[in-house]
């Protein structure tokens, strides 16, 4: 399972105050923490509507150089503005990057789309349009076809697109989580050479024992399919669980990473 | 999910000594305690074995006046020996019951299915030859298949029919979890009327933290489509995950038994 850590995201509120507050070793001990409990990705989120010379541009440009500086694992850069997206990707460095995201609206799509085939990186697909997340399998693939389409106009291989099938919260209507299954199953079937990437928390709103929901959802989802999940790596069940599921989906021959990582101490019971 | 409750069987060292020692409480408080716990069925296996006034049979019908002078709860009648079966059928008067198990070979099958048939009862159907737990999916469905053939031929519904798609240990080959997860989704698909059924403790074998990666894949199985397990209904946070697994498969409208269970203080957390 290939996990991108949430954290860095100004949506937390202690995130966002240590962006305003320019809290450097906060976000770089969140940035190494994540890195040291087995993230392969840092997502980096400094929300919107930043102005002036703290303009959102400028606040991910001192991010990036901010988590850079303690850890060379590889960055998510997340924004809904392909202008903030294409400033990430000048201040970073790295071989390996991700961008969060695009999905079917085509303005953005080809705008987004050109940057990740320009540097070669990898992309998040959300299986949408700009009017919200389709509430059927087959309009989510829509939204998927459409997408494949013109990313793959624009140079893009089906390897570097990470297709998120997107959750609805399953307490708003009962059939949602079959609904996320059954899209991965099919995307994994349509793009064998695509990968699928999911973010767990919208599952359980609403609902008691929220992380309880999330950690079975991402067992479930695994087995439909899933490679990779945006998802707080600090949280040890969790992360266990994915190793858990990597074995048991066959990924971890002769279970060796998990051995180790018992071994390790690293395994929640 | 259909749960049967899998305590009662000679195999557990207690059990064992209990049905030696015809220890009536400590089995009815196993049985009650089960059926508390919301097991749809109690799983009844006196083993093998034994001679005399106390063979198998007159056992296993004591173990059964013993256990329904306590509980309504359906039983899950539960030996390798058609003759067992067949007077644990005449002892027990309940009228929903399980007959576990058969397999693909045909002497037993027929005696067994016609038991079935005759009572009208559920039959947990192991999809396997004589000659072992088959390692391909292809193999597995070829027995799934000679089963249907033969009970279909003697009248049992497929409804009767609740297909174990088997698991071999993780630990011995890193392909299993898949085998079966397949094999689940496959016979789903060819029988819809048909059910599934699986125990869970043999895919953990020589793994550490065996309860956590047999819970992680009652989830993932329950995602390919099980509807029954054969599991320790005492375990509350297994009974838990279960019921999580129902509401994410869309089998609980409206979260309304999982809230139910929550506020009954049912649910582990």
């Amino acid at each position: 399972m290939i996990i991108v850590g949430e954290k860095i995201n100004a949506t937390n509120r202690s995130v966002g105050q240590a962006l305003a507050g320019k809290d450097t070793s906060f976000l770089q001990d969140l940035a190494k923490s994540q890195a040291d409990a087995g993230a392969d990705y840092i997502d980096v989120n400094v929300g919107a509507g930043h102005d002036g010379p703290d303009s959102s541009h400028a606040l991910m440009e001192w991010l990036i150089e901010t988590v850079i500086s303690v850890t060379e694992t590889p960055l998510c850069i997340d924004s809904d503005d392909p202008s903030v997206l294409k400033a990430a990707l000048d201040a970073y460095t790295g071989d390996t990057v991700m961008i969060n995201s695009v999905n079917a609206e085509s303005d953005r799509l080809d705008a987004v789309g050109k940057l990740a085939a320009e540097r070669g990186a990898a992309i998040v697909a959300l299986v949408m349009t700009d009017e919200g997340i389709p509430p059927t399998v087959t309009a989510r693939l829509e939204a998927a076809q459409t997408i494949m389409t013109h990313l793959s106009e624009l140079g893009i291989r089906d390897e570097q697109i990470y297709f998120d099938p997107l959750v609805l919260p399953i307490s708003v209507d009962h059939t949602q989580g079959m609904v996320t299954l059954e899209t991965t199953r099919e995307l994994k079937t349509r793009y064998p050479d695509a990968k699928t990437i999911m973010g767990l928390s919208n599952i359980s709103y609403g609902l008691p024992n929220r992380s309880m929901i999330s950690r079975a959802f991402l067992l479930m989802v695994v087995a439909s399919g899933l490679d990779a999940a945006i998802l707080n790596p600090l949280d040890k069940r969790t992360v266990t669980l994915a190793r858990v599921a990597d074995m048991l989906v066959g990924s971890d021959p002769g279970c060796r990473q998990y051995i180790k990582a018992h071994r390790k101490g690293m395994l929640a019971s």
